[in-house]
């Protein structure tokens, strides 16, 4: 009998993530995959992964609804009781052998709990890597509740074996994200318009001859800076003047003041060189990056995606600090001025030569054969 | 105005851990306390701590219902659930400065989350410690979200250091319970009849000239094999014919095994040297393994009170594997026979040295100095 | 297609009042049975009727573990809230074409909140009755809810219609425990020695040449004087010196006083008349019944099947209060004399004649046909 | 000791419905108000009624977060049981001596368990009414479940007491919404720009020679047929071609197809006589309605406040189904043609006499003094 693999996709990001593992699941012949789509993941104001997840035929084995709304630290807080509640539920139903957490988002530690505390083998995806909020504290809290550790990087995989886990135990598959940016390396160009493909909202842009892409979110525990921190980004963009997308940022605890923020100076300012959109199918978003001149602002994408591509980066602000980066990253302050020279500088550079410190592209396929041959266990003692 | 310090209490066990410095954060000038009540320290079957603790004075400033019956994994993982919901609407309330919490129980970790994703600095109480089983990851976790770490030994300072946490951020206090233990070293004799004061049932003992005590709980990832594990128990010490005071174990998952064993043992054998109590106040407590001629079973008290002591400990299984441990102590399987030569052995010996491995009796003090003086903190990354 | 009829079980009693409708959905060709056993009904504590649930052979759909820890009305109303959670997720998995609610217990009104707020036809049996307690609110509030009603007599049936309910969808079918009453009703004797079968504590009866049964439940609004009440009870039939089968009550909130009243009566002054129970099978609690000389306490067993077996009832106190009896039933106050009284001139009188008020034996396959046939529709609007 | 009533407000526009009471029962010198603010109440998309409350200057007692996100019946089913899991702990809290719930939306029943089940007197406003859907399974079941109820009509007292409630416990005090609209039925014209004051979307209108309102909300039950629905009624109104101020509807389940119709129109079709704003002060809507030629939809508002303010309603669908109305009120189908035509004549029809069939512009203070004296009790029985 195949091993019943559950994987818990909570939010559009995680999805990237893990897309060409889910594939190779589906296909190993020791394997079933049992996909688990959950909280924000589910909903429209956050891009509704659900969709992209179906149309590309991955049959959904429970939806669960688990967003408690407000927005806030504490809905938060609930959301992540609810999510240990409703999962607990999904997991007794599914009986897997083994589940999958990914990443670090506060709610993946309602899959942790609902799968340790049923004695069921759990799987952390991307541990051991470094940000500085919320969001560590919840990664490094995933480790300590997992069996099995896939990580992305060598980097990574040192700081959970140090972490007091079984090096035998920490296996350094590379991103799956990073196969899909290996599918547009070659890419000479962008083969679809991104407004009339997605829509969006914003002035026209002549984007034939470059463009830069940004993507700027709120940092949980700064709050309330939120919205000083995106209007420093959105002047500094206004000001160089060069054809920008910019993409709106997930919605977590925050959002309100960098949404606001977004909001009001479109309707105030109304910028002649900036065109807004929601989201992107993962491919074309990859697409978007290979061919910009720059990726500007604090997501991830920008250290990971962008390293293997080679795309020039321009990091805001702490949200990915002390994270693995090539060469082609460059960190820069919330601060108006800094952020313009920066971006100046960067649509200047050539792209970087390809990096693989977040996997070679074929990470997806050796996740597989691990769950299909690892010894799967659901009880551990620390090494030291 | 005075720090607000939120104690959350979940488990009787945890009330005596935590009672001498609970006495001193309600008398230090600059804390408030906030003394939360929740989970099974509420319940009749679980010993009903809440009795004990609103006996010695302390005011409740919320008292929390979670727990979901059915006593398995499903139902344990999903009062963790419900209890960070519940927990989130207390801090929330209650807006406490700092949160503590103890230890490693299951639900612990709802205290952790509840605080952490409130952005509420989180103090976990006795990091550190290996055991090898769920609770250990739940420690560990917990670890990882705590902003301030009050360990109980050396070498839990140590680990806890090697975790990644702030050398700065992680001090010694010892344990409270040692505190305790301190007020019984120096009495010579039991000041108290058990079973006049206590009730119990069994048959009656004639104590006077020598007695040992027995607790044992079930281990929670072998559930089904705890029936077969205390029966090994039960029928060494009835072979043995000493007196012997024997408390039943906390009600966990599994317990049902362990009482159900401990139960039909009763009626079909109807031991004649075993009286049973359900439990004791945890002063009469220690003055009863102060004067027992010898502790077996798994309590942590083996490890931890008795170190102090200086009673000799039978410790059986792999519940307290690799705890930290004085010389008083003596490990045995699960095996009738070696049970049997090993308690025989430990009533024979003397009281052992008094060891300060777990502390100098001096800890509720120290930290309510901590809580008064340390900065409080929410966020944190790794330290390598 | 067979229609899905999906049946939720929350208590032990409930499971007699649905037994033979269970057999005969189970057995109609054109429905599917879905049983959800949820809430006491998997309880040790409670009586674990999902034991003879499974011994009669029906496969469980779901098990709902809801119940929150504590026995209060606090608890009572947290317990209901996280059923309408639970019993939501567990209809939008099943996809029923109805589903039935029993009665009036607390926790009834979780399923029709869950089935009704997601349009599935809501089906309720037992409504139309009276018992003047907070279970009498809930019983009308799911009438309420409910599309379609099927009662067991015809006083109840003019009840719901008053209520303002389309008579077309009120139907007196009798109720299904009558149906395991007629498989008793000409059985000249006890064929099975209840202490034998079934245990339970207290002293061995002579009870061959005459018994009485004993029953009596808090009653959940008058919570503090449930002790008090028991008392009166229990000093009567230890007075009467009569054989007496005694039966634990459920455990509401209250049964702290009822419960505890019980045992401090038990051990304080070891009656030598009563045997206690904590539970029996339907069929020989049935069979208890019919051959008892008296039933005495304030279990509607008294006024429904003993209706029909023809078993003099002594009903003591307000629970029952308006509920339709035959002439088999005596009423009377919380009073030791009168208690005395009424009870010894039962034990003196004859069985009474057979009474079909609450159905003629043959309500479980009515049900069955209804079920089939009769159309389902989940919008409706008030008659008057 | 002044009474504690605890007032539930869950949804925007309940807030209107009781909004004079509130300050009744603040102002009385036997009461004390203990205000919690609920739901959708608290949220941003949903109107934000919180932000209007405060600025009355009500304290609040406590905020509930409880919707769960994803609008439709599962996870309206859900807000619900986690709502009666959060009220629950908010009444053990405050302690109220009655708690008041309020109308028919689908989680007020969560405000009537907590209370309920918690032997805390009920009190049930605008009890008596029948709508035909959903909600009014929820209104009877309300009813049902409370002991004390304040109605708006000789209509609903009726009704409520042919459910077999006690008349003296049956109360016609008016409807406060009322009191509201007494305070604008003499103002001769509108005294502010609702597009300068409110902002929303669309054309500019040239109001000031005449006006209508419109006011659609889905249907639960026709879920999918509300898009269509709601492009009947914006065809209609396109083609009159008369000035129109459009509020967009509360967001329920279904919301979806409402809000889609109306989003896609406007984009489409851009509608030159249509303004659109998501809410409205209570008061200035009421001066926005009584200055109208006529309103249009199927708010509860052109029954209600209209027949007290004479304005003409056109009123659509069988949302208000069997709902007593005044002469001021046409009832159409969901027929653009018909609707047209409706609207037309309803623009050249003076306005009505005023009505007081809801009411005669005192309620809030009857109410209050209603709730000083009269007798609060928990528990009933019907009355037949």
């Amino acid at each position: 009998m195949p091993r019943r693999i559950c994987v818990v996709v909570t939010a559009r990001p995680s999805y990237s993530r893990i897309k060409t593992a889910l594939s190779a699941i589906q296909e190993h012949p020791d394997l079933e995959l049992q996909l688990v789509i959950a909280g924000s993941a589910l909903l429209d104001r956050y891009g509704n992964a659900v969709d992209f997840i179906e149309k590309d035929g991955f049959p959904i084995a429970a939806k669960v609804f688990m967003v408690l709304e407000g927005e806030n630290p504490t809905t938060m807080a609930k959301t992540t009781g609810l999510g240990v509640m409703e999962l607990t539920n999904v997991f007794y139903n599914l009986k897997p052998d083994a589940v999958i957490t990914i990443a670090d988002r506060f709610e993946t530690i309602a899959t942790s709990i609902a799968a340790a505390y049923q004695n069921i083998p759990l799987v952390h995806m991307q541990g051991g890597e470094v940000t500085g909020s919320i969001d560590e504290k919840v990664r490094h809290a995933n480790t300590k509740l997992a069996d099995l550790h896939l990580v992305c990087s060598e980097d990574a995989r040192e700081r959970v074996i140090k972490l007091g886990e079984d090096p035998a135990k920490v296996l350094n598959t590379g991103c799956p994200s990073i196969d899909l940016a290996k599918q547009v390396l070659h890419n000479s160009s962008l083969d679809f318009d991104p407004v009339e493909k997605y829509g969006g909202v914003g002035v026209q842009l002549d984007w034939k001859s470059g463009y830069i892409v940004v993507m700027q979110h709120p940092v949980t525990t700064e709050y309330k800076e939120a919205k000083l921190q995106i209007l420093e980004t959105l002047r500094a963009i206004r000001d160089l003047n060069y054809p920008a997308f910019w993409f709106w940022p997930n919605v977590d605890a925050g959002s309100d003041g960098t949404s606001n923020g977004i909001r009001s100076f479109r309707e105030m300012e109304n910028p002649r060189n900036i065109h807004f959109f929601k989201n992107m199918e993962p491919d074309d978003f990859l697409k978007l990056l290979k061919n910009a001149r720059a990726l500007v602002g604090n997501s991830s994408a920008g250290l990971r995606e962008c390293s293997f591509l080679g795309t020039p980066v321009v990091n805001i602000g702490n949200r990915q600090n002390r994270r693995l980066r090539a060469n082609n990253v460059t960190d820069v302050p919330h601060d108006r001025q800094l952020i313009y020279e920066e971006v100046e500088k960067a649509i200047a550079h050539d792209n970087y030569k390809s990096s693989d410190i977040y996997g070679d592209g074929d990470s997806g396929k050796r996740i597989a054969d691990i769950l299909s041959s690892e010894k799967l266990t659901f009880s551990k003692t620390i090494t030291y």
